[in-house]
């Protein structure tokens, strides 16, 4: 964890680097004739013009802050860098909304060491909010209004509103273990993406569970969250920053029985 | 259908109407300790103070300036009139994304007589939206910006961006023909409720297909999207603001394919 000092400078490049984003983002929402490539044989992962050109400007924004942190971005290269820390973006996370016209995709800003994100950044600019956490704090704001955050102190599944992006969430195996969760959930929804983890943040729902992620994007959730005061881990209770499974709860006896009925 | 002169006056009716829920469903969203009954035994559905509120705002702004009309609303019981014009209301469509805190939710204000709804607002106050379709035109407005909006062109399903609420959607019956349309359109997305007519209508996606609704949940989103060129019915292809099953499509070609498809 940094001090002070380079913690308001990681702060400071963080913001700058998500208010890149949000011109090639806003330039091409709800745009028509977007162009959509097909970016995995197997499946259908819209891949937009808005999301090179966002990663193309929030790299800029580092290499020119700090150029010696590394970077893993979803869109090109990872660049290695030498000071240990590396920058984690996702210029929009939620594609699938974003081609829909609908606004609760996101853009994803983290900072990592090798223990895991630090600091985290979920924007949305059409909305025009900001969720970011780390060094201690969660805070939310949007024109005219924002403050400090914190997640719910929803303990039970059974007082629980929980969120994935696809009802069809991850394998076979996987699908089983989230039903297991869901049935004993008072609410469950769909679609949100990053959305989702910021809502979580801000105390409005209590659990989000997901599967087949990817770095880029759980960095920036999983420290938004733990910095409002809620637990992420993967489903089998480890670090989830690599990827893979995430469950990001309210509180840590309502993780264990997510994690006690993922486990059957 | 009336004339002009009417047509502007029902215009600003409802145009007030709308506003009138702005105060009561913004106050209460995203609070914590929102009051959440019960309404049904067999479910869970919501209702909420701003509900409540935001219903006799819009029933005050009606009976003060058209007196003889009826309304439907979802919270309270009808009202009948003496001009053939019903007023159908519903302040918070989509109340389980509200009580999530997810800003997908909206405000619907139609005007029907005996043939069905001919003018209809779908409100969405967090994010600072307002669709609107009757009398030959759609439109789109937000601060800083808007305009005529009209459906896509997309005749087929292959194409189709789908969204439903519910990926349980209706009865087993119901939702596996929901599930032949989904299993053949480009993408199927979840849990916007009045908000997927909305971008329907704007021509951010295709197709809606929904079951188990009521006809406040249908009058708006039916006349917006007849008013921005696009076909909606129940799925035995008759007419839906009565409640029940609604394919609403983006051109008649795809609709006539997922009426098809959804008879199996």
């Amino acid at each position: 964890m940094p001090d002070d000092r380079l913690a308001e400078e990681l702060t400071s490049v963080a913001r700058e680097t998500a208010d890149a984003a949000r011109g090639p983002t806003l330039a091409h929402f709800r745009a028509r004739g977007l162009a959509v490539d097909n970016k995995l044989d197997e499946g259908w992962d819209p891949v937009t013009a808005a999301d090179r050109q966002a990663e193309l400007a929030m790299r800029e924004v580092i290499e020119r802050r700090r150029p010696d942190d590394g970077i893993l971005g979803e869109e090109f290269a990872r660049r290695e860098g030498s000071t240990g820390l590396v920058w984690v973006l996702d210029p929009i996370d939620g594609t699938r909304s974003y081609v829909s016209g609908s606004p609760v995709w996101g853009t994803l800003v983290a900072v990592a060491d090798d223990s895991g994100p630090f600091y985290g950044i979920v924007d949305q600019p059409y909305i025009g909010e900001r969720f970011e956490g780390g060094f201690g704090k969660a805070s939310f704001r949007r024109a005219g209004g924002g403050g400090r955050i914190k997640v719910s102190g929803t303990s039970s599944l059974s007082d629980a509103i929980l969120f994935t992006t696809l009802p069809e969430i991850g394998t076979e195996a996987e699908h089983r273990a989230f039903r297991r969760v869901a049935n004993q959930a008072k609410l469950v929804r769909y679609g949100l993406d990053c959305y989702a983890y910021a809502l979580l943040a801000a105390g409005h729902i209590d659990l989000v569970i997901e599967a087949g992620l990817n770095p880029y994007d759980v960095n920036a959730p999983i420290a938004l969250i733990e910095s409002a005061g809620g637990c992420a881990t993967s489903w089998d209770g480890g670090p989830a920053h690599a990827g893979g499974t995430l469950v990001a709860a309210a509180t840590t006896e309502l993780h264990a029985a997510a994690l006690e009925a993922l486990s059957g």
